[in-house]
């Protein structure tokens, strides 16, 4: 099984990929287009994808991606992310720390208390961070357990993270891929009509039915009073979320299954 | 007026400060925690800081950052985000472009065609690339208008972004801050009880008061059932906004106004 990943082996995205089907082959990508463009060109069986993470939310351009594709959802991760700090030299000689700007600023408290005098220097991926300092006398890299694995370097601290709730969900997606057997989960998104409460009938009808969202996400809506664009995960499958889908098209002007798949997390 | 932004002269913070305060000093942090900090410490009046991207989602972490701090939004602005390719040299003797990551992910189709050989340098700030080109031969800059003027710069071509609908909004925090006697527009956040459909009511409740939402957006929640968080942006004022956060209490465990404003956009 190939799969095309923003990032590089030993990135966040290759540790879901490893939760998500071990032993899979990871096919890099520079950015979230190129995933899919790799899956379109046969490069990839199915992509793995960040959706959101409980510090910086969702990721529209994703949900873009996936509607302009219009390829199903087949399964989700969650993975919890926990920065490493990994050096070969000892605390008190790092002087410089390397590391993706979103990782570095994760983990800005603890680098602040214990290497106030350390430079931070950005580099485009965890992973590649850690290839980097290998050798390098008094540098250090913030990146995942399994990046300094992959490299042979060894982790001085690990959890240096400043909010130990940093998740991330991310979804697996096939072209052509039929849900599987057993599923408990549909990823939907729907557009509300103009009318004044019609979204609070909408989720009526889903608690009529004792569905649960696991997610509600609205779109940022400019100038279009009552009319929203909603992604909803449910917790639920086959009959029920066929007749709940039925009551509630109505309400929408538009309403698509993005994907229906077993709930697995790690 | 002395405004602590993320970013230097010449961000995107930048220019969103000065729609929101013409001629205000900006004093600049390295992270959104860090503006807060400034302004705790005194070396700022309030704050102006990011809050959602029409491609990139709500920042959980300063709604965190908000809640944690108990300060008030006096107000909100929103920028479209257009980026211009910026250098001294024409087009044809470009061999490197420098700019932030998500700049350069935000223009990847314009410049796969237009400079398809060009190297991407990954750079920490806009503004900053604009001002390590200037003088380099062959180098080429992704920033704004705003930051090609302050260096005074040679635009070679506007709007390279992908995806034109390319929308920030901002929040202007400060503490201790009275709602001006106009608003028209509140900003709440909520936790809902665990019964199911109590969303559902909240909702029927606001639309009853014929109040709008500009923003609905749930944070992720995991392993809690028909519990949800909740930031809510609510086109009302005074009495009525009153009214409904009374009837709405009881379908709640948390129930805060953020802040209350006069929208203001551009």
């Amino acid at each position: 099984m190939k799969i095309a990943i923003q990032g590089e082996q030993g990135s966040w995205h290759d540790a879901a990929t490893q939760v998500w089907h071990s032993g899979a082959t990871i096919v890099p990508a520079e950015d979230f287009a190129e995933t899919f463009d790799l899956v379109r060109r046969g490069e990839a069986d199915s992509l793995l994808i960040a959706i959101e993470n409980s510090l910086y939310g969702s990721i529209h351009q994703v949900y873009d991606l996936i509607e302009s594709y219009g390829w199903p959802i087949i399964g989700e991760v969650h993975l919890q992310i926990e920065h490493c700090l990994i050096s070969e030299d000892t605390l008190s000689d790092i002087t410089h720390v390397y590391s993706h700007p979103i990782a570095l600023a994760q983990c800005a408290k603890w680098l602040s208390t214990h290497l106030p005098n350390a430079k931070r220097v950005e580099y485009h991926d965890t992973a590649a961070a850690v290839e980097h300092i290998v050798g390098k006398p008094g540098a250090a890299a913030v990146a995942s357990t399994h990046a300094a694995a992959l490299h042979q370097a060894t982790i001085l601290q690990k959890n240096i993270e400043d909010n130990p709730n940093n998740l991330t969900r991310f979804l697996a997606v096939q072209p052509g891929a039929k849900p599987a057997a057993s599923v408990d989960r549909a990823s939907i998104m729907l557009v509300t009509d103009h009318t004044p409460g019609s979204l609070a009938k909408i989720l009526t009808i889903l608690a009529s039915h004792n569905i649960n969202l696991s997610k509600l996400q609205s779109r940022p809506i400019i100038g279009e009073p009552w009319k929203y664009k909603f992604y909803l995960v449910l917790d639920t499958s086959g009959k029920t979320l066929e007749t709940a889908l039925q009551e509630i098209k109505p309400h929408t002007t538009s309403l698509k299954i993005l994907g229906q798949y077993h709930h697995h997390s790690s």
